[in-house]
């Protein structure tokens, strides 16, 4: 059931990595009101564990927040990419890992207030590192460390990314079932 | 210690809700990129706890996705609130709930490759029901279930709100100690 009639939808603003959608629409008490929607491509978050049972965090400075933060590696996919094609060539790119295996863990909106991105998570497993390839605009470095440091860290509120922590939450019982 | 210096700054797009700030920026490297920032006052997510120890989730349409969330009660501040009164402001809109106690839990970053905005969660206890007070937009059901069921859902990932099943998680050793 879908309590709002949208009548009218267009898209206002663009940037090549999203767009803002302006839909006029009839709320279930017949008025009319606009709902702004950033719409925006699907995104993989990956959760990379050694085969020594350690977890890769990156520690990346963010423009948006001008702040360093603590995260797993992630990033959009592309409209011709699979999820699993995009997880792989995030963890490639930011990590330079290659992994033995990728399991999918599941799903979440970000942020679903104002946007329909939705978060993909891949848990992968026997990762490897390698040379990195980071973009212009991507300062970061790559971490390697035990897994309960890595626990305790999300549970202190330490690894400030919501989406890596909350990835981190969703597998906790995969990850430690994965590496025993 | 901030690697990307920002050379120019406007706001290119903007709606009562939030707007899109467009920074000129110059990289490490010594080239420039455009990097554009969702800019957003910062939420808060409330963990509603009853005197009986279940948790109070709300079943809500989001138009931005086209699906029904669950959800536990948030909202962005007012830009003249404290984090603690939007708190107070969006359980009693959205669930009619008066807590005996609110506790800050912590913060995180809803998306921070595309947006500012910051996340504060509360955990509200004896916290008793009243009426609601829905704007015209917020199409949602309140329901009181079990903590054990609550958690069920969130590590099955039927939380499908991601802020939602952090704050649940980020908090699930605090709400067990305060209603042993």
């Amino acid at each position: 059931m879908t309590p709002f009639k949208t009548k009218s939808s267009r898209i206002v603003w663009s940037c090549p990595w999203y767009s803002i959608r302006q839909d006029e629409i009839e709320l279930p008490n017949g008025e009319t009101a606009v709902y702004n929607t950033v719409v925006k491509e699907a995104a993989v978050w990956i959760i990379p564990v050694t085969p020594a049972g350690e977890i890769i965090l990156i520690h990346q400075y963010r423009h948006t927040v001008d702040d360093w933060c603590w995260e797993i590696p992630a990033g959009s996919k592309k409209p011709e990419q699979t999820l699993e094609a995009a997880a792989l060539a995030e963890l490639r790119e930011e990590t330079g890992g290659v992994p033995d295996q990728m399991t999918y863990v599941g799903q979440f909106y970000l942020a679903n207030g104002i946007c329909n991105e939705i978060g993909h998570i891949f848990l992968a497993t026997g990762v490897e590192l390698g040379p990195t390839a980071h973009e212009a605009t991507e300062v970061m470095a790559v971490h390697t460390l035990p897994m309960a440091e890595v626990f305790r860290m999300a549970r202190a509120g330490e690894i400030t990314d919501g989406p890596s922590a909350l990835a981190l939450f969703l597998c906790e019982n995969e990850i430690h079932t994965a590496v025993s």
